[in-house]
């Protein structure tokens, strides 16, 4: 466990942040515990841009938070709208069916990004408003895509149409920009593992006014995941079940981080290290599975390999020979891109250590790469960055 | 942060199990997780005794337990049978309700153990077999009394009744006695953070074979909590989304440590903390919750104030004056107990200063107790039998 | 190792101090390690009340930097006045007699304080000012007696002497009241691992003007601990040597620590919780081995046991049966007292919980005591002054 | 600190290592004490190959440990024999001086080895044995040069000179082979903070049986460092002061992973690592300091840069602008060298990311290196090996 992972999520946790999450045992009804709680949500909302949301922390993952999303506000035969480009919109879309929701699918290719304007056009069509949510991946972890979801509240805004909007930002927030307010976002879903570089155990969701509006007439069953109970203990600084105490603490403390840090300044920071993994991967001769540039993600890089070689082998030989963890495709993307997560903690040394053994698993695996070319190309990114951001810092 | 707290869960934690929970980002899908999972399982069942069962572990708590253990193997409309006698037996009809079941209460005074009789009588006369599920509290946290599962196995068996046996053990396992296997158990539910001595963030429960088969025709809607997905997950040692790998690494450590002790030997310890406490209540003049010596809870004890006492006060001026941390009455108990958890970790010494600070806030709030005369009581008893337990250990 | 300890050092550490010192390797050459190292210093002369000092930290202990004070300013064969009246006292006289200096020792009951005026009466003798340097032990840790330093500073200036004032100040600066300026001290020291409740491993010491000027005549050879190479490195923020990076880091926070509580309040805590312990040891019919109640210790009291009873036996049981550490009687104090060391760390909770273990131990071995009393006593004294604190606070 | 450190000591610490150092306070005169501090020696003896040898634990660094040899074994105006080749063999000379002894000096170019044949002429020389001990430098760490120890011994054997032979094992014992009796070694010194793995606070030192009879004869002063102390209290367990509780517990359990992962495994992979670096350099047109290969060290690499280039600027850069740290040239050797620390705990992936760092800040200030070449010459060294050592560990 010496090496830092490049899995895109769970994330490399700094240590400060593993310290205030592993504290010891403080009594959750004490007002210790709700001297913390009020802070991290309030963190959330400010690195949401969601000044006008409630944020509610379930002990859960992000499956939970789509789950309170919907079982929230929605009932049982309600029509959804989703487009589905990857692993996590796919599932998505399956935990809604589970649920006994109508889903209307939107098919797209696993490397594009999601079509607001079939969106707008279903939404248009939809004269009596029978779908009542629209869902919106905005950073596919699969495909490495990151989705328009300005365009998504245009596409219902032009239709004039009053679905809630619910995003899943888990492998965005915290890392690439989200603004809850300016798009319009009704409900977002993150969890603690990516951006926020936790443990995995917290489900992060925020609800805009009129989510909130739509819990009263919702009727999918929930009781852990009601965010009633949630939000009627919350006010009181208590839970209605044990709360993750530690998490709660390190989110509190993660938040403020970012906020320190400035939220641009954290984009910048990824969108600068994930531009010399891409670098990288063009030296190489390897494309991204994104399939435009305007789609590129900042947390994430899914890389093609050559036709008829298992990308997963490059995944397995790093893991079983360098000891070092990167991701490998899922679903139809299986054996065709390794995946790259810049997402979290990384640094320009860890990003081109992460470069370094991907290239002699490459090399080892008779790619005709050479090596330090890949190396090489992410270093001038560096370099040529590196100074400028020190002095922005400064 | 600097004292031990009393509260009936979650527990002091153990050094040793708070590291094995703060551990570096590991690959939640690589072979070093599918090491730690599999132990962590089969640790789980040695402790409940329950062989025969499946267990599986959610990011989640008890409480999201009682929602696996019902929403798994239950339709809209079924009937359960539950007895109500404390806030936890009370919380979990209520989410049975929300989940439209059809729940036949049997009311019981808090502080009474669950009326097997009664169940016998109501099963009995359910000749049609309407009533699918039998809910009983192990070990009431909220009145600090242990019920018989023993005698609700007989029931069933006696009514020839085949509805299954849903246990909550959150605050009795792993630290009092609990035979899955022996007393006929279908499901049952605990979390990390009580006789684990982990944090919380897990919801841990054990299926039987009868509610494994159960699953598959339950109609409840579910997907995050659905073990259909978990349970074919984790046979590959994987998930269906990020798993807690710290919790999941501190609970193979923390049955390791309780089998590596001896169950009966951790029965025995908490059994001896817990008479201490009680012969101190005794030296004070007040009395248990619990209506009857049988019903002792060895986990936790609800300790009553004399009339006119508002309880609370103790439990507040612990806190504000002297940083310690005890448990208020809920719900019908508000104001009238206090509540000492003797869970988890706890050694003679810690008990002994629970009980100083107890009799420092009673004095302190003009109740007339002597000054030292509860310490005392426990003192005889650790006395007594702390030679005996270092020999037998020997 | 789930029990508090009460040797009277190393103490209990506050968890947030075992953080600040267990850091990540950081370049002892850094401007990070140099940001780290001036604070330190700064705090301790804070501490100390020593702000015309230069202060240095050795990795080292307490019994190294009695020999950075004689190495640094003495010459072999010079006369030093020493008092011996504990196993302390008596072993820096030793380790100056093994560094060939002539030790005039005035010998002093073990219970009794520094005799300064036998100090004064040989000093006023010396007239041609032989002596060099005189040592006393502020705290003796073997006996739980306190002098009075300021009385020695009077006796030297009564005889008009010019000899260095060095003061062992180990198990004393952080819990009890020290001035270094304004009692004349020459050099002070003391270590990491009691009042500023780290791990051990850093010899503390202080120099005052004097002392430095004293640095270059002195002609015992040292190196490791020349303050010669010390005063240069550090002043560029170096070490002449690989410094103990985290416990630097550590001293930072733990003065911070204590400056921010208030070192009147800081002192008024020890001095609070010690009343306590001996209220217990009067309350038990015992008596304390300081002869008088102007010389206890805050921070270590010594009880005597009866004629005939060997008070190692209790420290021995506590330790075998009930896992928690006491201190033996030293030297020839062995076999008749036990040590409750109440330095550092400390709370009303933690020191009751200390008096109910000894209570048992004194029980089970026949002493004739009564359990409970003695906590009873303590817990008479923390009432009465835990609400003050708590306002003082605010 | 999120980077790793390529410094030459202290190292990187694995997690484990920190963790078994940071451990609550510890009654150091109690058996559990004892039961760590009889493994941690015998740990040291085996890793040092000295079974014959007394291991001693101070609370000091490796300078201390210099001291501890010469104090306890030579007095006053003895003369001893030392070569000068390196800052830390120039200190142990000058260590010497201070204590008053007379020290033969052998002058060798900074970059050379111990020259063992000019040791042979001046002890044939020396009839009358004047010479009472032989220093030796195994590892110059600030040239990156082995030496070898064997042929001073047999240049001791040679001249038939009875000398003890006192050897710095620094930065070499634990990641370079040593091989105390083989070598027929009367005192070797190390440091917590390098090959064991440790944050730095412990000398390490081994005394043969002719090293411990010298020490009764040995006039220069002591105390704090005499080892007569140390082993009358160490043989029942205890120590003279205060001991260093954690570090010791950490040197236990890093002794017993070097030994578990087997020391020719341990060499091979710092062999292994430092040969990556040094293809590096050679990819780089540069070379090292070291005058041979037979001269290179496994645990640090003194890489030269052009005449008129100032070496420091890229340590100072990849500080500043990468936030990384590596090892400035020392005396002679200032702005003429970098330095490569690859001791203690260092993967390939590490390494990589070091020359990474060292690419781009070279590049930056505008040596002619072509970015990536350095990282491919190690990377095909890695490749080439790393099935292999997986296969040897298997």
């Amino acid at each position: 466990m010496q090496n830092p992972v490049f899995i895109p999520g769970p994330t490399n946790m700094p240590e400060y942040l593993r310290r205030a999450v592993d504290i010891p045992t403080l009594d959750h009804r004490s007002s210790a515990f709700a001297e913390m709680l009020a802070p991290a949500m309030a963190g959330v909302r400010a690195v949401l841009k969601a000044a006008t949301s409630e944020v509610f922390l379930f002990p859960s993952t992000g499956t939970g938070g789509w789950e309170v999303a919907i079982s929230n506000t929605l009932s049982p035969g309600d029509q959804v709208l989703a487009a589905r480009h990857g692993m996590f919109s796919h599932r998505w879309i399956d935990l809604c069916q589970r649920h006994g929701l109508d889903v209307e699918i939107v098919e797209a290719p696993w490397g594009a990004g999601l079509p607001a304007d079939r969106y707008e056009a279903i939404l248009t069509a939809d004269k009596s408003h029978r779908i009542k949510a629209v869902l919106a991946t905005h950073n596919e972890t699969a495909t490495g895509v990151v989705s328009d979801i300005a365009a998504v509240r245009r596409a219902l805004d032009a239709a004039g149409h009053p679905a809630l909007l619910l995003v899943d930002g888990v492998s965005s927030i915290g890392s690439m920009d989200f603004r809850f307010d300016e798009w319009g976002i009704d409900i977002a879903v993150t969890g603690s593992q990516k951006g926020f570089m936790l443990p995995p155990g917290l489900a992060i969701v925020a609800f805009s006014p009129r989510a909130m509006a739509a819990t009263e007439s919702a009727r999918l069953p929930r009781c852990f995941f009601d965010i009633r109970d949630m939000a009627k203990t919350n006010a009181a600084g208590l839970y209605p079940y044990t709360p993750p105490v530690g998490l709660i603490h390190g989110l509190k403390l993660a938040s403020d981080a970012l906020l320190a840090e400035g939220l641009d300044a954290v984009f910048a920071r990824h969108t600068r290290i994930a531009s010399g993994v891409r670098a990288a991967a063009s030296a190489w001769g390897l494309s991204l599975c994104a399939q435009s540039p305007d789609l590129y993600s900042q947390t994430v890089s899914a890389i093609r390999t050559p036709a008829g070689f298992n990308a997963t082998e490059i995944v397995t030989r790093a893991a079983r020979v360098y000891d070092t963890a990167f991701g490998t495709g899922l679903g139809e993307l299986a054996g065709k891109v390794f995946r790259f997560g810049h997402l979290g903690q990384m640094s320009d040394l860890m990003a081109l250590s992460g470069l370094s053994v991907l290239e002699m698993c490459m090399a080892d695996l008779g790619l005709p790469i050479r090596l330090g070319s890949g190396v090489a190309a992410a270093q001038e990114i560096y370099r040529a960055t590196a100074e400028r951001t020190l002095q922005r810092a400064a």
